[in-house]
């Protein structure tokens, strides 16, 4: 296996980009919000269905109103009253009008929709219109809303509420979908025990990145299946892999973060023939020692066992790997997970040139400016994180950021 | 039953906060991530557990190396290793030093550990030392991190990756947290069947508010029920919210949107003995027609059958009142759902005082700022909502925004 130099942020995000889609799966339209469309869509029906009225009151054609006013009125012969849901087979004739509820269909002849605020009925058969309507108006024509074989979607779509919508109302009740990455997690180190472990013995820590990176995995839409944290043993972790890999699509190893864990991760690949060593050490801090490798079609990431660094790792790097596997199109993949904001720093921030710095940070308000304040604290510090609202970067290319400096903020989001 | 005019969404908010939490359940750590605890956390045990080192070296009495240099290093005697995970029963005396890595328990005695860079072994026996170290450096002590008997988190917290990684730290495998919301989604009106129905009749549509509501309500985290759509007649209608009401916390009726259907609403709230009508009408566009009640302990909301109406009034009224449900404290209710971002309004937005609007946006890019695009259509059409990226509102007392104003966009998420 050929050894790698640490690559920066921009080549690991271009690697992720050449990655595969998984597979397609069908699925029925009442479970497929968030997940991503694995071909276009074109309308197959027009929405509205028929000429639709969108106000109560009474259809007519259009002309039969110009000039129509409060002083000096169109009378109009009601010719009936359309029911919600209904056929209309009767036609409006010149001069007639009928009763039409919101939704309703038009019956053929009418053009518009008087609102019933401007109609006053004089008797069971005749009503006078005090108002003039345009020919289109309080009406949605045929195919207005959604036009027959109109591009709803293309394909790399992610689908939202609204969408799903789009899609119900042209009667598409499945769709062809992305797989969701199936993703297995595992913790290593002599150190770890699980959490639920009575009393700590000494020298021992409970397995944090388990939960931490589960829950980071799941928020974002993937499938995870949390494995116990194993020993720090080749032949165990190799074997715990080559099961992890029968039924996932990534597994996401975190290690002990000592010198040795880096080499020992590497040697766990070199038991898989077709492994293929593709990042090993990123110039980020937290996470430099973060290895990303392909077995075949699946992906292996190794990352640091600090509970920071691997969180940090995670939203930077694995999160969007999982997104180029669940076919997101046109994803900025440094920037789509979660949302953001922009502050102003309310710190000097110092940094090194040629690595991507990845700060937790708190929030507050002070008037109208939303100040933006790096939690310094030692990185092995999950309380570090507790306290953060979100993080910022500071590329590669800059020495720093100035007090005052206007900042993009990514939200951790709940 | 009472009548009551329109209230506005303050008023309507109020209303909502005053809402009791449901109960709380015990969940485990691993399913814990995104809900709200029930009850206040206290560190049950300091993290770390003992001294910690933080780097790779040897740990060392730090008072041992002050003065060393490149120039003039120290001299330590190599007392063993420190190995990773096991408990250090041998004290560090005077002008003794023991390897240790990032991890590992610092022996008794030592309180700083001398990074390996600094370090360079002379022979089995012997180290040289060429930094000083401070008492403190490179260690974290018991309790840095998290100190026992620390409020870890309030009650109304909702929990992030980094905070199960928190109550991970500290054993704590289980938490009560409130019980999320129960929902059922119902669609009435004569004019509606089914997604799947293969041709369409003259004068139906499709059930589009059914998926657009649950999707919208599934994303927020609630369970969702989707019942089928049922005709608009009050027997069948009482029935089935009478049996939704066994089940949910909260009956979601989105109606035919004439003017009939809102005191259609009202007469089936008049067939359960305890309902108390909340709100009847509120002065939002689109969506005024909607209707919140109280049965006992259930909600009941009546809202417009418009799809963007019936999603709009979701993302605005419904969302708020079942993060009130789930006992979410010191949400701000107009604003905590989903993202949010500035942006520059590209066109003149007129608007009628004393009605808080809801216009749909797209946004786009120029140059540095972004442009925020109100899209204008018939609240009829979804076609709308397809092509918004999000929604700004034009509050209840200001009567239209101007081109080139600023204004927040609430994002519609994926």
């Amino acid at each position: 296996m050929q050894f790698l130099k640490v690559k920066n942020v921009d080549e690991v995000l271009e690697i992720l980009n050449s990655l595969e889609p998984l597979p397609s799966e069908i699925m029925e339209l009442g479970s497929a919000c968030g997940r991503v469309l694995a071909t276009e869509i074109l309308a197959p029906e027009p929405v509205p269905h028929f000429d639709r009225a969108v106000m109560d009151g009474y259809a007519v054609r259009a002309q039969d109103t110009f000039g129509a006013s409060e002083a000096l009125p169109a009378l109009l012969e009601i010719a009936g009253e359309v029911s919600m849901g209904e056929a209309v087979s009767r036609q409006i004739e010149p001069g007639k009008a009928m009763a039409i509820p919101t939704g309703g269909m038009l019956p053929a002849g009418a053009d518009a929709v008087v609102m019933v605020e401007y109609t006053y009925p004089l008797d069971a058969r005749t009503v006078e219109v005090t108002r003039t309507v345009a020919p289109g108006e309080n009406i949605l024509k045929r195919g207005e809303d959604i036009p027959v074989g109109e591009i709803l979607f293309p394909q790399g779509w992610s689908l939202r509420p609204q969408d799903v919508g789009m899609l119900a109302a042209v009667g598409i009740d499945c769709v062809a979908v992305y797989r969701r990455p199936r993703v297995a997690i595992l913790s290593t180190g002599d150190e770890i025990v699980p959490v639920s472990t009575p009393v700590l013995p000494p020298g021992k820590v409970r397995d944090i990145n388990s939960f931490t990176l589960a829950a980071q995995i799941e928020q974002f839409g993937a499938t995870v299946s949390y494995l116990a944290a194993v020993e720090d043993r080749l032949e165990a972790l190799v074997d715990i892999c080559r099961n992890a890999f029968q039924e996932h699509d990534v597994v996401v190893l975190s290690g002990g973060s000592s010198v040795g864990m880096r080499d020992f991760t590497v040697r766990i690949l070199g038991a898989f023939a077709d492994a293929e060593l593709l990042v090993h050490g990123v110039a980020i801090r937290p996470g430099k020692p973060t290895i990303l490798a392909r077995i075949g079609k699946k992906i292996f990431w190794g990352l640091p066992g600090h509970p920071v660094s691997a969180l940090m790792v995670c939203r930077a790097l694995v999160l969007p790997s999982l997104a180029v596997l669940e076919g997101r199109a046109g994803t900025d993949l440094a920037q789509d997970h979660g949302s953001t904001l922009f502050g102003i720093l309310a710190n000097q921030l110092p940094s090194v040139h040629g690595r991507t710095d990845y700060v937790p940070v708190a929030l507050a308000r002070d008037g109208e400016a939303l100040l933006v304040r790096p939690i310094f604290g030692k990185s092995a510090m999950i309380s570090v994180l507790g306290r953060a609202d979100g993080y910022l970067t500071v590329p590669a290319h800059v020495e720093g950021l100035d007090q005052g400096s206007r900042v993009r903020v990514y939200l951790f989001s709940r």
